[in-house]
């Protein structure tokens, strides 16, 4: 890929524009993973609106006894399928992968969690997100009373439902204003 | 309705127990509307994420020269009636009525956008909408220009694929969760 | 609303032209409601057909003991929301409001029947008259014998199935034709 | 075949407690066709509200200069096959081979309208039909416009929603009673 | 239908050109049917690869003892009722009537299967198939063990899938290209 | 992946028990990819089918000067993403990485066509698979000429349409059968 490969329709914030906090995050990226996921920076064109974005995602991806890391990335890709999002599935493919720390387990997720090999408590947790996504009209109490029934605890059980809300917000807001995934991702935790 | 209405699948925080800057919102709104919207009843047990979650929401939603109030509510409701939204349409179709200043239209605009007297920037802001709700892997670019040509400038033109996104989120989250509409909300704006 | 609002891409009899039953009926209308429902000012200018459509419809909505104007109204607007037509949703979305006396109960039947508070009765009718509008082939005598366990004798029974059809009819001739609800319905029952 | 097939998932009248009006008719069209149409056989028991469909239906059904009775049958079959409506796939599908007067063509009418043969204007009117059934809310005055520069007048063009209509109707009451067609037809007009 | 009806959007194979081993085939198909499958004429331009196919296909189509050849023609008339090719509705519609040397009875099948008086062991058969050709990818193991149950062997369950395959590659094929079904299927095994 | 994963829900033949040639085939492939393709590994117990329907398919996948192997894999790829097949998707994701010798290329064509840096003529080669797969009866002479015009020759244009279509057959083989695809696929060509 080259470098100067676009990676939105919209205009990109130069870095020297961005806030310091926003400038001090972006380096820290760099320095961690070598780039800088490129939701971040075709969004901070859009100033504190990208942080506010930011931090209600950040804390909602924030892991619980009930709820870890792994699950809540495994919500991310099962929607971003559905949705067809380039972006999250090259991005929280990568995400899954890692966390599973198995890469082909990781993979199967992102394509068809049914057949991943997942038990029964996570595949109810993904089968709901994807009602969430599909039909959410259609969804009732039955359904989170279905989650506890697995051991899921109210608190997580919402979350399951905000992430998956969530990635219908960022799937959408990434495939319309054109966001490529950093090329990285590709070969990371292969 | 009797006041006692569950507007939840899930645990109502307290107001004893909430944050003093919500609990204080919290006030203002029931001075204001006399009344609390259930959305925020049923999501101030989540804490601080809440708050983060209307921070971005409040910062989405404020109007500029070239997508106003009206606008953003307008994509709300186009967007809610494709995922069949209950709280969102009631609640968001009041605030289109009122911000219209016309319930007729305002109505209409909710139950179908096509057929409510719009003119063609503003049909052709709703269909895109649309297209980022229903479709949106299939968005491209051309869809910007499209929406460039009837005078949107790209700052707005992101904002109503985020406000459609936004939607996308809390139509998923209300829906997953139970939340029902202040009785309120109906005979307002009529 | 201007009083010169087009009602039909079709044209529009004048009252001179019809029939005298006709510009009675319109009459009666006038005097009791204030106003002649679009469907009929824009149906009129077919002449007999007009009657004859009119005649089955009013035959169709008469309540029985088993299925009372309400049911039958709930039905109508269940099938108008699948069907998206603004005409059925807003000039049978009052006659719910006002038939149930409740105009917040009305308009939740109308926009989400099954956040609505209905009992398990209510609800298997307007499944299955849902399941009439967008599968009527997978419909089965299955179906009828579920209904039978709620409580609804045959000839109710076909009512139901009926009924649904009828607005698969109305929903289609009055959105295939431009037809717009009287701006008076936003306001009543409210 | 045997004789004693079910023709309905509800009851039937007995041709003795028909009223002499429908006794006549039957006993007309048992004459004229060697077998009364299930369609009426299975709605008899519904008294005066079958006559009334009836009156619209033919009515409708009714030959113009500018729509034929092939014609209307064509739209009849097109929507029919939206649908997989069993029973006006088999009746009306005789028509059309009657009809046209060509039993190949009309089954290709009936299967696939698209490559039956057909010349620009029928197929724009089936393509209009097919529009009026499956998304109605999307129909615009530009359909209509389109159909007039096909050549059709304003009262054909509102006969084919009409008729459209019409079958959205027969097909979910045939399809959710259970009614089957004759087995006469299969063999007829071939 | 004039003789010199156009088959194919493609080119066609002359006679004179084909490979000896099909015009003897062709040969053959006119001395039994009277004419030659419109599929075969179509599809020989391609030379050997259409042999290949033809191989595959007529070992699939093989009966055994616990899945005849009227069962794989009522797969392949389901399939195709789901796809809408004409070409396979009316080659196979015949096959099933033939078959089942029920005219009646076939056409049923080809149209409704669940309005065809069929067993529940064929009506699984066919349930399986459709959701073969409608959601692949949410097959289990459990619609396996759901057929063993009715009787179904493994090496015919395997047959149902690949027969329901075979017919989502060739109900595709032929309608891409074009392929007309020979007017003489139309009124065989009436 | 442990040694013993299971890769198909019917029997798997014994190697002892396969026809000569299919042995030396598994043992060609073993020498050359380290492994046999699970779909022959899964396909081989039905014997001389398993046989034929290679033949065919490997006749079909032959390049030709205007359709490549890379472009019969991106086809394959594009339509296995509609049908959700995660064998092909794995299996033919590795093979479109390693044919456009561009891992991020592929795994973009894989998940997404339209957002993967391809040319006029491979979006409209690609799109027409798309449509063979979920719209056949939809395919008219006038796609056929829409891709003469982006420089396909007949002969290449049937074979787009006949991968697609055998695509349509291998992955509801394969998501019907359980096959599971090699896990060496996923780290291959990266």
């Amino acid at each position: 890929m080259p470098e100067a490969e676009r990676i939105s329709w919209f205009p990109i914030a130069s870095r020297d524009d961005l806030a310091p906090e926003t400038r001090a995050l972006f380096e820290q990226l760099d320095a961690k993973l070598g780039f800088v996921p490129n939701v971040f920076v075709a969004f901070a064109w859009k100033g504190p609106r990208f942080d506010k974005w930011r931090a209600h995602f950040e804390d909602l991806m924030q892991p619980t006894p009930g709820l870890g890391k792994a699950e809540r990335e495994m919500i991310s890709v099962a929607v971003s399928m559905r949705n067809g999002c380039l972006y999250c599935l090259v991005a929280h493919g990568f995400a899954v992968r890692a966390l599973l720390k198995d890469p082909v387990k990781g993979d199967r997720v992102t394509f068809d969690y049914h057949r991943a090999g997942l038990g029964a408590k996570h595949i109810a947790m993904l089968d709901y997100a994807v009602k969430v996504t599909e039909g959410p009209a259609s969804c009732s109490e039955a359904d989170i009373e279905a989650l506890r029934a697995h051991g899921f605890v109210d608190s997580d059980i919402w979350d399951i439902a905000e992430v998956a809300a969530m990635f219908n917000f960022t799937n959408r807001l990434a495939s319309a204003t054109g966001m490529m995934p950093n090329p990285e991702y590709h070969a990371m935790a292969r």
